[in-house]
């Protein structure tokens, strides 16, 4: 078993905070944002068979017990205790929480608390752009607030997030939209909008990545699959070489998030342009048995200076123990092999563990000490 | 071991008759429609490889014996014998045939009754098409008796299957054509053609598409590796995504076939859409070794209730053979592995097993019983 | 072990002639063209670790010693001691040998005497038709030049090499252009150019393409990873398609470098083309412990005659050490476990090993006996 340091998971969400019956807790297991197909259930996926591994022995059970006893055994707990147990087994002593999403979720502070770790904002763009548009009457209005809350945010988030993927896909236009563009995209948004209308206008996409990178705090960038709004083949993180080509020297990282199935091309981009990272995250806890093979296929390429964990957990606290949990067991179960058939050394196999656990994110997000 | 019901084979063609020599059984072993390479032979691949070991022995001799050996073995039994041995040892109860290609070929009759199974026929649209249109003299009456076709068709036929991924590839408009556009494309078409041409006209395999979306049955839909008529990065499933959405809630059933290389988008589209389903047929038979590394990967998005078994076995029943021996051994392998190390427990094995061998297909295609 | 013939590396590069350092070594273990990332170093990566497994006992050192130690040793030897003992460790008997790039690096003969081998050259289109426009005042004189120029190497060399998917991108149109097309684009490129200026039009690169095919010598092209100014989904070698199905049948040999990360597809080209091939060396080099298993997905539909070993190594004799090393360790590992299985006969494994490692090449290349 490897000897780590706390994980530091650079990429979550918040936990729910009531409790769940099946038919509330099933759909947190999928992307999916439709109910399981007539005769088949979420829980029989490898996210499905992971949860009944990992989590039953946490609350006391037996691994792969049936989902029913579990979930009676979490409301039996109370949602508060399970989440508490359930976040304490994870092993995490980080958590970069993207606040972007609805629902009533936990914050970074009470899931910090919870899980007896420590916690740190990202800020979603497209969120904070739509918050901004429900309370601006203008586009001078709109811009010049925008401008401010990305300013405002960058003064205590720790990092930025997008997902243009699945607003409009990765095929962007790579440099900064001129002024006359956005004034009039925002007007044409303006315009056309409801409160609470998401943004997909690829000039405004474009503004909001190009007003992130100037801040310099590290820009985290949704692409391969999740979210059921997108064309899978529309995020592949191979359309962003001429973004990530415009903006090489300006020192800000870029951090291409899931990747899967197209990670072999986010770790290709981490290898030939510096300030390019790529996680492992969303692909293990979804592939489950198989965290191990696709992590190995992220670090065929990838240098192993720029591999960050995640958990991408959201909704559940069993997805933050999938998440930490696979990783751990994926990771060690490669570095074991590797230091084995002679390919790597054991010390070089501690090292590069330790980096990607935790390490990596502490240079990149430039985490303060013990936080 | 695992212990399987009898298969259900959800996709394949049918046997060629007469006895085949050395020249004329080689063509069958790869999708290529050109003679091997000088100096090379298509018995120096995975499904040659694949064919010497397992298929020797059900004619009685040893596994991996030369291939000439074995062509003499075969001729020596007689192409009726050689078959029914071969299609018995194959373990396959249940065969859904794609009737649309050309050749002297069985029927699914005469399979099943050679295999001592049952079958069922499903209907290519574009063959349907074209035989339509040979005995169709205006644009009035082909549209008309292609109607007629599709309905009489999906009063006995199990599922249609479309073959656009290689009349034109998979990125096509997803909505329905109107219908002064599929007038015009058919009156083009019907112009041009002469008995026997093919159908490419993107407007008319769209037509096709939603005439058969409009029956209910289950549709099937080629994409990935298979015909070199194709242009593979066409045949992305990914591409058929928006087709996905505008089909959703119709009650119609998809099968995305095959997909190799991009068998992880069409696993991906089976997770998050709840009528698509997906095949892992071609892929085994043609990768022969490496049938449980690519099944694998099919199992880390796909739901289990949604992944279906085929052979798309055509032309040699040894494929038969290979599609179902090279599954169960892929199969039995991954899910050892997983049970050993504790991430599934022994009961799902057994039970997804099961699943995706045969009951999967009972479902979706709503077979009758003992069928 | 495998017991393999000396090693045909089909595609690889000079090595360069001086002294190196710690900042002057590491460039070269990644195909990226800026310095490792402030806090990582390109030693750790795939290639980095490998390279600490691999070489130093040749300079008779432990394995995984640091870096800095292995560098001492090495400049201790002296660059000429080093490159030969390494090359002479590396088990390869002909190299084909690209010269088109730049830098004081060793020619053919020279990498050939310092190994104990053979070597060939293989002429880079680009690198002549740059040279000859450094040299040629008009359009005429270019076109004739460059005739000529293609007309004289293929004299001389074995083979041509194309990095079109790097100046342009693979979506080349397929068929030759026309004389008008070439003569307009060539006095463009003339008028725009300075000295050293790279060719990037496509008629220029398609124009070229066609000369080298004309020759009737084997023609390689550059898909997948490696230069940081491709754009890797423009890299694609099924984008290849087309110009494939162009030349089918012109007696004109095509192997397809690299591929990596789409390398099924470039093996799926090698399966439905009788005149292509593919190339396993540049994924093996940049994958190290991951070496077997990306090979093994070459090895799923690529028939066992159309695959080719190489190198692609460039200005370190360690790279060719790497790719040979991994190369038979990958195939060693598989093939064990494909007979071990009873997958693969023992003497199945011996011939394609056979084959891959050199018998292909010297069929493809018509190499002479014994060179």
């Amino acid at each position: 078993m490897l000897d780590l340091p706390p994980l530091v998971d650079h990429h979550c969400h918040g936990v729910v905070r009531g409790d769940l019956g099946l038919g509330s807790f099933e759909p947190y297991l999928t992307e999916s944002n439709a109910p399981a197909a007539p005769g088949t259930t979420f829980f029989d996926t490898q996210t499905g068979f992971a949860v009944r591994r990992l989590c039953p022995p946490l609350l006391g059970l037996d691994a792969h017990c049936p989902s029913a006893h579990y979930l009676a055994r979490r409301r039996e707990l109370g949602a508060y205790e399970s989440c508490r147990r359930l976040l304490r087994g994870a092993g995490i002593g980080t958590f970069l929480v993207d606040t972007g999403l609805p629902g009533d979720l936990t914050g970074p502070g009470e899931l910090a608390s919870a899980a007896g770790g420590t916690a740190h904002e990202i800020v979603r763009l497209e969120s904070l752009a739509e918050q901004v548009a429900d309370t601006s009457g203008t586009v001078e209005g709109l811009l010049a607030n925008l401008g401010e809350a990305v300013h405002s945010a960058a003064a205590t988030a720790i990092a930025f997030k997008s997902v243009a993927a699945y607003r409009h896909g990765l095929a962007l236009a790579p440099e900064p939209p001129g002024p006359g563009e956005v004034r009039y995209a925002a007007g044409r948004w303006l315009a056309g909008r409801e409160s609470g209308g998401r943004l997909t206008d690829p000039v405004l996409l474009r503004h909001l990545l190009w007003s992130a990178v100037a801040t310099g705090l590290p820009l985290q960038l949704h692409t391969g699959f999740g979210d059921p709004d997108l064309r899978l083949d529309q995020a592949d993180p191979a359309l962003l070489t001429e973004f990530v080509r415009a903006t090489a020297g300006l020192g800000t990282e870029l951090v291409l998030l899931h990747g899967y199935p197209y990670h072999r091309q986010a770790a290709y981009l981490a290898n030939v342009f510096p300030h390019v990272h790529t996680d492992v995250g969303l692909a293990l806890t979804h592939t489950g048995a198989r965290a191990s093979a696709v992590l190995a296929e992220f670090l065929e390429l990838a240098p192993f200076g720029k591999v960050l964990f995640s958990t991408d957990a959201y909704g559940l606290p069993e997805l933050y123990v999938l998440g930490a949990r696979l990783f751990t067991h994926a990771l060690g179960r490669l570095l074991d092999e590797w230091v084995a058939e002679g390919a790597w050394s054991a010390a070089d196999a501690e090292r590069v563990a330790s980096m990607i656990a935790a390490g990596n994110a502490r240079r990149i997000y430039r985490l303060p000490d013990g936080g």
